[in-house]
């Protein structure tokens, strides 16, 4: 049987598999979910194996452990490093899921769970790629390395100890990712942008304690007005960004780059329903597609204190806290960015209150250079994969392994994305087309096999 | 044996029953505690019966029970209505406590647990003085009336519906209150103004669903950053509130009164070291006296929105929750302002979020006329109680039921209290200075004594 023809016969097959996997909740960020995760682990490793991968292994690290297998049975012919992550982001809040985040449901020709877009829907349409060559073939046309962490939603913590004590193991021509979305459905695209992200916490303390805000209201510093205060003066009113310094590594986009970029066939309408805001609000002076791609953000995640509950609670808290990320391009710099946005909040602190400012991570911005052949091999099979026309596009979202393979390795990153940007990554309700998910197995199948002729 | 002398004997029996009614966790704003709700009413009402009190009933509202019992042997006497509340505030953050929040605990003169200040100890007092005084005088020297509710801290929902069903019942010569706090330790306090207070809790919606920040980061609108900014501009720089027409109706206070409030025996460094925050924060041109009793506030009483656990998550919430308060002074008036505090809210509400505004609760501020000779009764009894020098004050926080009872009756009200500013009423480690509870039980037997000469 054909490549083709006996993927299309693996179906029903494919898709209960891929059930199993997220039905597992591998939370990383949760302490609580250590069990899953180690499940999810041996999950991968035992489908690794069937694919036949060999020397398939469960490394551990200080946090989640890592899936490592490898197949080098095409002397001469070129190596990949395939990259993909099987821990997903906490399904909170629960109550807003149609179905139960991990229990897999299809609806509408779109698979729901926690996971199918963002990561382990895409992992396994790369390892059912591989199985699929192996099988029609008799062996694998290229020297292919597997890589699956379990640490990404938390910042790939320890994945970069591991690349830097496998350096040499590691060693191939290309490395291929899929973590990202198509452009929009029916449009089989390639990624070769991504932002940069830095995320911090503030924790901001008034009184040594929480006061009644009757007898104390009117002459005590309130963390949360102030908090507000502060936060108000990190934009101005065009929507830039209120810290100094903050845009003056940013590069200039050409021309060229940005009159492809806002021609790609994209519907601002469906953007806007997929939103579903009264009305949009980005920097002015930039159109949307500029404002997600090549522009930098910064964003509030997350803000909390005082009384949360049912009814009324007349108090003044000591503390309250908020996560904040920036979103960052090329070529602004991580570390320096912090600095300036630590900097510009404690210059905005009055003087009533303490801060802690923490930073969870940080992350730089990626750009492709799109021109090496390999990217040719991957929109022909995109496009036969897919029977569709593919297209180069950018991201808003970061991938922070991408960007330290790309700058350690110095080969070519290819980030092919079957997930569409409606699909709820980290949101209620995450899905993946199927339609994408089928398709993405064939164009895998399809470059991989292309790639023992580059 | 004499009227104090009795009560001295007395001390540890008293004590001892103080902490039952306090392992009674009768949180009155979380429906889970509607079993210790019921058990606190049963507990409140047989005490009162033990003290001597005929016709105690727990009479059921549409919340919370209310407990009556009154004792009208004294013909020609006059009669007092006592009014009083067992529910507590939620004891929330449970690990902030240094014992557990419903154990009762002695620790250097104080007694620690949830209510003990607020008001349980203080309706203590009031019981066991009359206890005292039946049993040493053989019967009551004036008619009692007794009214202790169960939703105080709610916002006394159902009080009022009771009081005029039965307004022909509960008609007194006087209201007693202790609900309140003395000036400072060693100063007994009769309390002549409280504020009111309004509570509001606001909801706003942007994206119709959490968003991933990198994939929709700068082109939405993030209701997080949009609240902070409405919030940001609901003060001025000297601290006054910026809602239109907020100050209008502000009575003006006397010269004569101010100098009387802000030459009280009061020490800002202790009350700098019980908020414990680097710095005050309060409306310029006033002093701290003043900013806490006869100025309004605007307090922002909690927040939410987006991702509150551990580490990161990067997303855009769809919704962001704060709950803020206003307390008022005479004269201003709850329904209009109200209606001020909504209006500035939807003129500062882009047009890219949705807003739900709503009035949880309004309340009158109050002020008494205390030239009344029963002040004078007042005064002389916690004087002898306490064997100190007793003084008027006013205080920040707000008796709904205080108001309405004299906006209706038309009969003095009488607010004893025997709390302290820094006993942590409506935050954790709440506590009740043992001399004030004892000193409490005899100034207050001594004061109803007297009363029969009014």
């Amino acid at each position: 049987m054909d490549l083709i023809g006996y993927i299309e016969s693996k179906r029903e097959e494919h898709l209960n598999e891929l059930k199993e996997l997220l039905r597992i909740p591998s939370v990383s960020t949760k302490s609580e979910h250590k069990p899953d995760i180690e499940r999810a682990a041996q999950w991968i490793a035992e489908k690794l194996r069937a694919a036949g991968m060999d020397n398939v292994e469960i490394m551990p690290t200080k946090l989640h452990p890592l899936v490592y297998g490898e197949s080098l049975q095409a002397p001469g012919k070129p190596t990949v490093l395939f990259y993909g992550h099987y821990d997903v982001q906490p399904a909170e809040p629960l109550d807003l899921w149609t179905s139960p985040a991990f229990e897999p449901t299809v609806r509408d020709g779109n698979l729901y769970a926690r996971g199918t877009a963002d990561d382990k829907g895409q992992v396994h349409i790369h390892i059912k790629a591989l199985a699929a060559l192996r099988k029609t073939a008799g062996k694998l046309p290229i020297n292919v390395k597997v890589m699956i962490e379990g640490e990404e939603e938390v910042g790939s913590v320890n994945l970069w100890e591991f690349v830097k004590a496998n350096r040499e193991r590691l060693k191939a021509d290309a490395l291929i990712v899929s973590d990202t979305a198509m452009l929009t459905k029916g449009v089989p695209s390639i990624t070769y942008g991504l932002r940069g992200l830095n995320y911090y916490q503030i924790e901001l303390t008034g009184p040594a304690q929480d006061l009644h805000s009757g007898v104390f209201g009117g002459a005590v510093p309130n963390p949360i007005t102030i908090l507000a205060e502060m936060i108000a003066k990190l934009h101005d009113r065009n929507f830039r960004i209120a810290v100094p310094g903050f845009y003056d590594d940013v590069a200039t986009v050409s021309r060229q780059e940005l009159k492809a970029l806002n021609s790609l066939p994209w519907k601002e309408k469906e953007f806007r329903r997929t939103v579903g805001a009264p009305a949009l609000n980005g920097e002015k002076g930039f159109t949307i597609r500029e404002q997600l791609w090549v522009r930098p953000t910064l964003e509030l995640n997350g803000i909390w204190g005082g009384y949360l509950g049912e009814g009324a609670k007349t108090v003044i808290a000591s503390k309250v806290h908020a996560k904040i990320s920036t979103r960052l391009v090329p070529n602004q710099e991580p570390a320096k960015i912090a600095r300036q946005v630590e900097r510009q909040i404690r210059k905005l602190l009055p003087k009533s209150v303490h801060c802690k400012f923490e930073v969870l991570s940080m992350g730089k911005p990626w750009v492709a250079p799109y021109t090496h052949p390999i990217f040719q091999k991957a929109i022909h099979s995109l496009e036969t994969g897919f029977g569709k026309r593919a297209v180069f596009i950018r991201e808003g979202g970061s991938i922070p392994f991408v960007t330290q393979m790309h700058d350690t390795f110095k080969v070519p990153c290819v980030l092919l994305g079957f997930g569409l940007p409606d699909e709820n990554a980290h949101a209620p309700d995450e899905h993946l087309a199927l339609e994408n998910y089928f398709g993405g197995i064939k164009a895998i199948a399809l470059f991989y096999e292309q790639l023992a002729t580059l």
